[in-house]
């Protein structure tokens, strides 16, 4: 049975927070709205030598998103699976001076439907999801294409 | 004047444990042969829900290990640049369950020596370099290819 959205949050955060490099990033669920996944983080343990968040961390971060948000999907399948990220693209296009923040959505011409759908199937499924960093004033500071692998454990 | 290479090498680790999130890495320099640069850092810290590496720790190790070699180039030109990561495509192709280790070198077909005339000339300089963390028996974990962005601050 699906659970509802505010426990698998607790449940994403807390698996976050059990991994010490993530733990150490600072980071928090500021929203999930079904559609996209943001997280947040201060830039104070980000900042590299040019005083803006370093990209290291900002990859981190969209890649958190991005695979937290695939986690989600799959547990309100009802199914649990190992999430692995396979490849991915990022474009730095701007320094961000300001606190972190990245969003996660599935890229255009994919569905969570068929994604789910191909899992149940086969025990395996990938999708393609789109990250970004906005900068505080619009546009975009970091962004990230990359492609996730789901493989079932057992089926729900 | 061209400064020797242990110089530079004190130079650039003291420029990483500057970083808090580059100091929480528990990152060392553990080689340069003029070619490759090679960076470690232990499991603990950077270990994931799946008792292996987490991409994001996989990526920044790899991009500082590239951004590392394009800084200690500039300075070896006795130049001062601010050297930017501009994109970069990663592939995880193996879980990697022991220390981190990332080797970062130029890509075929661009040349150090390009790049340093090219950043004289005209202040601002672009190259490719791919990096790669090796799996304990052979074969790769994670690769990298990335571009790297060098402006001139003042002439050396």
């Amino acid at each position: 049975m699906p659970l509802p959205a505010e426990q698998l949050l607790r449940t994403l955060d807390a698996h976050y927070q059990a991994m010490p490099p993530v733990a150490a990033m600072q980071l928090r669920i500021a929203g999930y709205d079904g559609d996209a996944l943001t997280l947040e983080a201060p830039l104070a343990p980000h900042v590299n030598d040019k005083g803006c968040a370093f990209g290291g961390s900002l990859v981190s971060l969209l890649t958190l998103a991005s695979w937290g948000l695939v986690t989600l999907h799959v547990q309100q399948a009802g199914l649990e699976a190992d999430v692995f990220v396979a490849d991915s693209e990022v474009r730095y296009l701007a320094p961000l001076f300001a606190d972190l923040r990245a969003q996660a959505r599935i890229a255009e011409g994919q569905t969570w439907d068929e994604f789910i759908a191909t899992l149940r199937e086969r025990g395996r499924a990938r999708t393609t999801l789109v990250a970004t960093v906005p900068l505080p004033d619009g546009g975009a500071a970091t962004t990230c294409r990359a492609r996730y692998v789901a493989i079932l454990r057992k089926r729900g």
